[in-house]
């Protein structure tokens, strides 16, 4: 068994200046407290002074592949955004530029802090190939759009991803399947996407609720709310990501309540999308379990989970003019512990005994981390995820001083901007 | 006449890799372009290989010495924070604990590309020194509070500071009278201080329609909006930078276009503490001068000027549902030249010959910089205020590889963490 000692580590519930210690065996945390234990023999021994430890950020909803169109095309109406920008070039892209957009945001991640992420996009195997290689934690799924032509051979690979992957390195990797959304898939093929789903004992992750126009044209044709449309075909029961949740009735609210839908919020998508600001602070009252997303980076622009942590600890105040709502507490929870209830991960977004070890050591010593009040405060409402020093996942030290020590860095930036003149040129 | 060139440059109207240069002579900038002066003999070359120059960010409001209070109390309602929390320690800071917390807040500011602030405190001297020694531009005010028995004091020491620091180092320091808020400032006591800024040829900043309370008031009080009163004592005669603006009518909007009142727009202070989300798209569409601040660090928690741009810039699309208003672009000028004309800086926030050199040279070599489709966009939307290299004022480099040049960085953590830990004992 390979034994980690993190020492002289700050924890952001102890007081400023005592030092602790995490032990670590394989990919689980064994210890945290003052002392280390006595018969603990360290394999390898990480001193942590001045940094802050933290649970891993866990990233609930995005396209990562989409970094390769990363403000290619921003400031555009969505109808005009999608048609004739995002669209015609990721019709483009192949096998290699999924990889490498894939490994670009990957690096983003572990380099911010963000130890586990979802994904829902084109050939995932390749996605699922970037994360074994880099060691990050993900929820991956093949997205299905159900008005397309090749939408058996869609869902067919959704399996074989599933049967290739599910529960790989002990539980890393998960695959749900990823039904697009209620304007893109009809009820036809959401009943086969739910039967294969069920058949294979996966769970769903779709985009529901994102904007008003989609809630209005499925409340048109079908009667009902998306989320009542969902519930009726009975994909709650498998268990279901909701991305977004912007535009919900009360009732809606509360089905997902009963039915344990977890919701991955992205409030910075939201706002630069104009799709509106989520009712967050309802969904909590409801006792909906709530995690936070970046969405695909070209509608954001960065994979930037601090950011979003921030955002909704910000946003939800100023909607309900209530300052205690979504305080520093529950927006770091949603952005870690949370967060990874929403994805599926047990055991996975605490920094204690019995947890994976995804683990972000912070450096502490940049201008805005002074005086130290507060450290949950500050990490929440002042830090920055460039603050991330040191990054474990499941044990294993994936980023150290600022670096990624899983793949050459360089070479990724150098082959996602190769796929990028590559697509324009197409 | 000292004369710098940077050459290797990228802009951010300029192709992927396309090399510029910019010569400086002095303060101010006297060439930006592809070619160098052949006449120019530089006393220093800064190669900017694989950075990005763009003006520095102005950041239009705060109380920069409330840095010794980040974090100290956050998550609470706005009068049980300000009476049991703000009020009582900022009654025990002195010139020392104001000094070094204007030091920790300038330090953050040049590390993270601001190059200029406004600012309303007490012991303005010392934040004054603060400024002449670290080398940054900012705009102070003594804050008068007029309800305050020492409110003639306060006034008196505005007009002192304006007579010591008024238009130092060739205008890198202004000074404006800041009476405080309409809810804290009597009509008779601003007739006072308009009287005195107008003798002393000084323009006025103020907390003006904050929250939806603030109003109330004065409508109750004085039958007409704390924009029409300030109009009617003819305070918008002098020049005002009317802080926050959320609770607006459509006259209000008016009467500042038509009088050239200039807002501090403070996205992230107007979330966080619940006041709302001021009209921003409505007040550009009126033709108001529209900059952004960060305000004061315990209601923010940090002075990270880009943070604020990327939240103008997403923002006002959710609340619009436009995803076309405040563009990249805007969002950008409203952070460099907007907020230099809200602090009535002439010359002042962009990179071409004749204005202040007053640079920022970003480091690209970071993950979210990739693939570079728009760096404009990218700065806006992906980029993080750490990637700020290297920092020139007034021609002067104050921060180099992240390293703040004109004070030791180290001292000024120590001291305001050892001013924050004597407040909380006394």
């Amino acid at each position: 068994m390979a034994k980690l000692l993190i020492k002289n580590i700050e924890l952001l519930h102890t007081p400023n200046g005592e030092m602790q210690n995490i032990a670590v065996e394989d990919n689980k945390i064994v210890y945290v407290g003052k002392d280390v234990p006595a018969d603990f023999a360290a394999d390898e021994i990480v001193d942590g002074k001045g940094k802050l430890a933290t649970a891993g950020m866990v990233n609930t909803h995005g396209h990562v592949s989409m970094t390769l169109l990363r403000s290619y095309a921003d400031d555009m109406a969505l109808m005009d955004w999608l048609q004739n920008k995002i669209w015609p070039i990721e019709d483009k892209m192949d096998a290699n530029d999924i990889y490498w957009g894939a490994m670009l945001g990957i690096v983003e991640m572990l380099k911010g802090g963000t130890t586990c992420f979802a994904d829902m996009y084109a050939f995932m195997e390749d996605v699922a190939r970037a994360c074994a290689e880099t060691g990050i934690r993900a929820n991956l799924s093949r997205g299905l759009i159900g008005v397309a032509p090749d939408k058996d051979v869609k869902l067919a690979e959704n399996t074989v991803l599933a049967k290739n992957w599910q529960g790989y390195d002990n539980g890393r990797i998960r695959i749900t399947y990823g039904p697009h959304a209620p304007y893109t898939c009809p009820v036809d093929y959401l009943e086969k996407v739910i039967a294969e789903a069920a058949a294979n004992k996966a769970e769903i992750q779709m985009h529901l609720c994102e904007t008003k126009f989609e809630v209005d044209t499925v409340v048109k044709e079908h009667g009902m709310t998306p989320i009542q449309l969902m519930d009726k075909l009975g994909m709650f029961e498998l268990g279901t990501i909701a991305a977004h949740c912007v535009h919900l009735t009360d009732e809606d609210m509360d089905i997902m309540a009963a039915k344990h839908v977890r919701v991955a919020h992205n409030p910075q998508s939201n706002l630069k999308l104009a799709s509106g600001i989520a009712p967050v602070a309802a969904m909590l009252n409801k006792g909906i379990c709530v995690g936070l997303g970046t969405d695909g980076a070209s509608s954001n622009n960065n994979l930037d989970m601090l950011e979003e942590c921030r955002a909704a600890a910000m946003l939800h105040k100023a909607t309900t003019f209530d300052p205690l709502v979504v305080p520093a507490k529950k927006a770091w929870e949603m952005a870690t512990v949370d967060g990874a209830k929403t994805l599926g991960f047990a055991d996975t977004g605490l920094l204690e005994a019995g947890q994976q070890a995804d683990i972000v050591l912070w450096d502490m010593h940049k201008p805005y981390w002074y005086p130290r009040h507060n450290k949950l405060s500050q990490l929440v409402y002042a830090a920055s995820s460039t603050d991330a020093d040191t990054v474990f996942v499941a044990g294993k030290k994936v980023v150290e001083a600022g670096k990624l020590l899983t793949f050459d860095e360089e070479k990724i930036y150098a082959e996602a901007e190769a796929c990028t003149r590559k697509l324009l040129n197409k």
